[in-house]
């Protein structure tokens, strides 16, 4: 262990949104993103290879911190359960991914900054 | 729970560098800093509130993944155990606070910018 290779170097931004509790994040944003696409949380959480008691527990922390309902749920029916955000789970799961997707982009450069290797090759 | 309250939002961002693993982070950079201030493993871990089985554990779990050495110790002795860090520690953690610090401003931006009561008001 001598000299850091700098070349494979890679780096990981994990951005939360909260009230109180660090509870809305990365994840509970993917299963908003999962069912805004296939219509049912359990699509969702099988997408990310995460049981229905899981999601439905990061799901609930964080409606609970940020004080509204994220997702609507009707349960049955002939083509079993639905999910649909709610219009307050849209509106900020929006903002979210503005925000991050902003973030990373700088991130990306300001990483290339200070980590690149022409620059520490240079010193 | 209906409309989010969007004047007492906070955000939070966790950087992590690495190669394989996701283990050099927020904690085990703080420990640095207390090392390079306080002289000493043991301080740094108590004011972390830390066990120093734990704080050794993340710590060496940074060194692997990273391939260099963050830490020296010089156990025992008169005055009790002495840490510093690698001359590869100081440089790959003045990078990692240089990244943050500068994420972080630009972060804040970002945030008022896309969570901003004013915004959200006027829509």
């Amino acid at each position: 262990m001598n000299k850091i290779n700098y070349e494979n170097l890679n780096y990981d931004i994990k951005i939360k949104i909260y009230h109180d509790q660090k509870d809305f994040g990365p994840g509970v944003a993917k299963i908003m993103e999962l069912i805004r696409e296939t219509g049912t949380l359990s699509e969702a959480y099988r997408a990310m290879e995460m049981s229905s008691s899981k999601a439905w527990k990061i799901i609930k922390k964080a409606e609970k911190d940020l004080g509204i309902k994220l997702i609507d749920t009707v349960t049955g029916g002939a083509g079993g359960g639905k999910s649909t955000l709610t219009k307050e789970g849209e509106d900020f799961l929006d903002r979210y991914i503005s925000f991050s997707n902003e973030l990373e982009n700088i991130a990306k450069e300001l990483f290339n900054k200070h980590f690149s290797c022409d620059i520490i090759n240079k010193r």
